[in-house]
């Protein structure tokens, strides 16, 4: 048994630092690196490859909208042509670092309202799957199950990585309980460490309603931009690993 | 004998538009191709670099500052170590769409303020040698013979490309005329034409003091940016034409 | 008779121009000045206010969303109270050098993607209306009659002026045809020219299946941004003049 | 005898926050708001002024070059004209939230390279010089005594205030020992306190050597963007009260 954990990282800007990247790079197994446009300088980037490669974790490029003051958690309607550059843009400069640190980018995964907006916004989602494809049409995309973007990206023949959200209430229907709710985000470190151990397992998810959802994911998304988040991801390592689950990254360096 | 003939393209950004690329494509033999940080927005990278694999021009990067108000025209005193960051992220993200269009990205020429300063700002000249060593000691650089930008280049094992200006007056011991001296600038298209075909045979140029001063290069820059530059242009390649020059890059695709 | 014609100005960024602002001037009454956040930099905002008053016309804030890529013709998901606090900046930063010029900005016309959302947008107009009553209550607002936003802004108790556009096709509701239909955009001058005078005399329009529409408007929006559009410009200003219109801004200096 | 304490505010930008704000305006009485061009959004400038006003703290603008990426910490070669916009840009969207706060811009600051500049560099102090003077004759200027920009400043009639820096090693000439050196920043709470309350009483400033070094000064800079650098600035106010100085602002409300 075995299971990808992946987390934010090399979301710092010049002056303006966030999350505890090291910390962070100690325990997961896929990052997911900022390319600037949401989040992201030069400088951050190439540390994180560096820090990256140094911990054995798997760059991913974490592509997002270009939006620094709104950290990319806006939607913006672009026209779906810009967004394929956009997101070009955002993959060969995250790569020239990769490369320089001595690995390369090896799956992408959109940002914020990007990731939100391609759940449903079609033309999004195939603007997306059009950037990867045309970049590296070997490149795994991480995202959530059932979403427009890896319906669109397995039909573009891209391999899909499912991914499941440690601390993220799920509905009956298995889908996130939006953050708006209460209860729509977990705390409690143990809780969520042994929820996300029936994940790895494959035993799906218990609902906010009590039932069990089946849910497949080949990867568990971590956060790290709080004290307490690192405590959590630490907690959820740990008790992955004492059962017997191997922390791997879903794609091979 | 032969001479190369570059231009800075893809200076357009979102609503604004600059240059006849399309003219310029149509004659110049290297494109050097801003990168998003002084112009160049992802969409005007990607076609830029389209029409230059369409019309069988060598595809350059031209980075710059990080400085859209400024058009990277402001010299920016950047940590040598910032600036070689900034230039691997812009080189890797045309390089992006020049594979994606079919080529790569074959050479680089700093733009603007950066131009000017790595002429003799020694630990900007290094860290731009460093970012292009970094990502490709293979690229070859393009600047001004006698810079510390070439000096440096050279001794990181990169191989240099001698440029001279087509409409730029040059003094007694071969450096540009500062923009802010009278006759600076030339505007004759003829005898313009006729001072680059000198300069491609290696007669060298008529300075100012009507001396001729011994000058080699390997590529000489046209302008783009107004409808007389390109007729300027155009009446360089077609002198050297007519005079038997052969106009190909300094570089192979 | 009179009314009052306005036109988007100060559309020009560091080394790109947009806009014949010069010969706009020469013909309209009110100017609606970019702001800094989807075009327009400090210089530019300062000649376009010294030539508005130079030439003796009103000034506008010309807010919008923070996308110099996309020109703020993007639509983007903000929150309210951010969109507020960019309004108010926007607003601040004009109003200093109309004041610097000898007057002050006079009015507020929101710019593109923003324009449109707000048509319907209730919270996005909610919160554009509140950044104007923040910063200074007695200022109009314009806009397009029927829209969420100058419903709110007369529900604040903003005084509101209403829009109408030379060089767009009416549906017979009185809506704006799309862009994306054929004939949204009229070209010939004279047509344009005759459609405003009946506007401007209270006649309303002829909309696309020949009914005529009532429509009320206190302003015209001619655009400058090609040498067609200028001409048009020309046009209606020359036609509503022999007619006996008076051109006269709707807010006195 | 009656002394300013000033720090920099604001600096938060979008999701990244900087500085313990909060802390800071308890303490200050008079706060150099950030505005937007080298840290702090729409939302965070409107923000730090309300919370200033109900501190009664004092607002000034804490004008900076247009360089997020670099924090406003890297000089750039503009032209004079364009930094006077600049500067007036800022000015003027600081002080729309200072006056929905309830009360003005009250002052100017330069921010980091600007301030170093502008020690030195004759043009561009000229340049924010007028930029004040344009905006409100009536505004002092706060800096360095014998900089460029201070007398400038009186030369063209503005109240000039002369600032010392809590936390900074001086010369036997009285300038600021450079941060490359060692020891150019002190650490240690009581010390610093103590040095204040010389600088309080008139009675100078103990120079690396040991001398004592005359300084006249207004104000004195204290820093918040570290838990150290917050106690720091409790010692100060706290050893200053003690001792019988006043703190109060250098201008009033």
């Amino acid at each position: 048994m075995r299971i990808d954990l992946n987390s934010d990282l090399g979301e710092s800007f010049g002056r303006w630092e966030l999350g505890d990247d090291e910390a962070l790079l100690s325990i997961v197994t896929s990052a997911n690196v900022a390319c600037g446009f949401h989040a992201g300088d030069p400088g951050v980037l190439r540390r994180t490859c560096e820090q990256a490669v140094a911990n054995k974790v798997v760059i991913g490029a974490q592509v997002g909208y270009r939006d620094l003051a709104g950290f990319g958690r806006r939607f913006i309607d672009m026209e779906p042509a810009e967004l394929t550059d956009d997101v070009i843009y955002q993959i060969g400069a995250l790569d020239a670092f990769a490369r320089i640190a001595g690995d390369r980018v090896r799956y992408v995964k959109p940002h914020g309202a990007l990731y939100n907006a391609i759940v449903h916004h079609e033309e999004q989602a195939a603007a997306v799957v059009e950037a990867v494809r045309l970049y590296d049409p070997s490149l795994p995309v991480l995202g959530l199950p059932g979403s427009a973007w890896l319906r669109r990206a397995a039909e573009a023949g891209l391999s899909t990585v499912h991914e499941a959200f440690a601390d993220r209430a799920y509905t009956p229907q298995g889908t996130l309980v939006s953050r708006r709710e209460p209860g729509a985000v977990l705390h409690a470190p143990q809780a969520i460490a042994e929820r996300c151990l029936r994940i790895a397992k494959g035993e799906g998810v218990v609902a906010t309603d009590g039932t069990v959802v089946p849910l497949r994911a080949d990867s568990i998304c971590v956060h790290g931009d709080s004290p307490g988040a690192v405590r959590i991801a630490r907690a959820v390592a740990a008790h992955l690993a004492e059962a017997g689950v191997e922390l791997a990254p879903f794609t091979t360096r």
